[in-house]
């Protein structure tokens, strides 16, 4: 089968091994996936993977040890967990030490035209949302884990920053508005501020425009983004923290205490809440973040586009 | 009167003007004060601090506006507030954007024979409650801030380890083994971890016998001990953050993203929450901290002795 590989080095390849079907798995033809900036870090060697890369997609079930699935239109959740620990008798399987995660940490990924998901991890696409939408149920549900995290301390009246204006950073936003009424969006890029107008997101350039919210969310994808979060954060305030960076900078942590932040990490959501918000928000415009899809055959130029500035989702069609 | 100034020199001076009531405040006679780490970094210009120095003392109202409080033994909260701002309101006055701070921030110390303080910020000392603890209601209310973020998200099963064995970590222990079962104290000092051994508290100098804690308290008072909390804490467990200290270093901010982990600023707590320890655990034994007490006359002798390696508190005595 087509494959897009990382061996040390990006290679697209037509001789891939097909996944084979095991009990509790099943077999995905995959439609499209998406590349993601893990995706780009995993290039410069991030998690030291190797294998087929790709953690976001939608496709159909063609082999699968429970029949029901069979022809189902699914995506699936990307850490697969052991089941059999503390993590994943409280439903956290992912972060089930035990884990491996599609197309990141030891298992291969979906950007292939096929790929093997345990059945566990399977989740139905409905009818009425298209390909181009259900492909970006992995970083909006990361983008829901957000309100999972703050559910139980806010009201919705808290004034809500929201730093880096790429992929997340608008997926982010969008999801806040829908449980915030004060949210701005801060970025460098007025294309990707303009494209990011929707609901009730307010959009500046002007950090100093946004002093003290309550909330600031991190997702810039760069080391000082977290000390911008500290300067800007109200007393008492949180900080959730959603770029992962091979580097780092020194952080102000006298002002995380003097001001008793808090700072809370923030990665892989729930699929359910993610197909929530395509469902209860059906005007979402997901597919504005669509750049380009490129065929499979020209992934690698795929990903060269993706690493461009100004780039925002890339989508590959296996179809 | 005599008094402990700092005007980019630490000073003893016999001749400093006695403070004047004010409406609302009170003049209290200084009985024993207590030198803390955040005096040690002031002498070394955090803050630009000037003025009489001291946060941490019990003493004997001598002058105020409300006769009732005339000749009772108190202490007092540390931070003044403006008691008109939407902190002041919601009784976070030690948040209040204009707030000054004893011996720390635009207001003179109580390291002298009289001290100045918000008639809203003294507490009585019950009588049954020696000088010689009521001394330590400051850093004692300060650990007892921990329960009082945590209240609302713990059930006390939760394993907590506490970092660093000086005067806060070894505070911070003790307070925490009243709410929770399985406290354990790291520390490099087998002298202090003797001394720390208090209720339920475990002690060890090993790092790496208490990984996956739920919560760590960061109290080493050094900037690498934020990277040992991320390093042992559990996915999805909370870091508190007590260490003020001016130099920074890079924080591995992946491992909180990817574990979820929460990193929560910790600082002042509420008087009325440390005096509660100390009336309702009377044996907690505050007066083992103390390393030494120095007649005001030989503070600056008192000062070079509280930075020495392995002393803890040092009582300087107005009486």
């Amino acid at each position: 089968m087509r494959a897009v590989t990382f061996n040390n080095k990006l290679s697209y390849v037509s001789n891939y091994a097909k996944p084979s079907l095991e009990t509790g798995w099943a077999v995905v033809r995959v439609l499209k996936a998406g590349i993601c900036n893990t995706d780009l870090e995993l290039i410069k060697g991030y998690m030291g993977f190797h294998g087929v890369l790709g953690h976001e997609f939608v496709g159909i079930v063609e082999e699968c040890s429970k029949p029901e699935w069979l022809g189902k239109r699914v995506s699936g959740e990307i850490n697969f967990a052991c089941n059999n620990c503390e993590w994943c008798s409280q439903k956290l399987g992912r972060h089930c030490p035990n884990r491996t995660t599609l197309g990141i940490f030891k298992a291969d990924g979906c950007m292939a035209d096929y790929c093997k998901i345990p059945i566990d991890c399977l989740i139905e696409i409905p009818d009425d949302i298209p390909d181009n939408k259900a492909v970006f149920i992995e970083p909006l549900s990361a983008a829901c884990e957000i309100l999972e995290q703050l559910k139980s301390c806010v009201s919705g009246t808290e004034k809500v920053v929201v730093l880096g204006d790429g992929k997340l950073g608008i997926l982010c936003s969008w999801v806040l508005t829908t449980a915030f009424n004060d949210v701005t969006l801060v970025g460098h890029h007025n294309d990707k501020l303009k494209l990011a107008s929707w609901n009730k997101l307010k959009t500046t350039t002007d950090i100093n425009s946004v002093s003290s919210p309550d909330i600031v969310v991190e997702a810039t994808g760069t080391s000082s983004g977290l000390n911008t979060a500290i300067d800007i954060c109200k007393p008492r305030g949180k900080i959730i923290l959603k770029s992962t960076v091979a580097d780092q900078k020194p952080v102000n942590m006298t002002k995380i205490v003097v001001d008793e932040i808090s700072v809370i990490g923030s990665r892989c959501g729930q699929f359910k809440d993610g197909l929530a918000v395509m469902k209860n928000q059906p005007n979402i415009p997901l597919k504005r973040l669509i750049t380009a899809t490129y065929p499979a055959e020209k992934t690698l130029e795929a990903f060269k586009k993706s690493a461009q500035k100004g780039v925002l989702k890339i989508i590959i069609d296996f179809t």
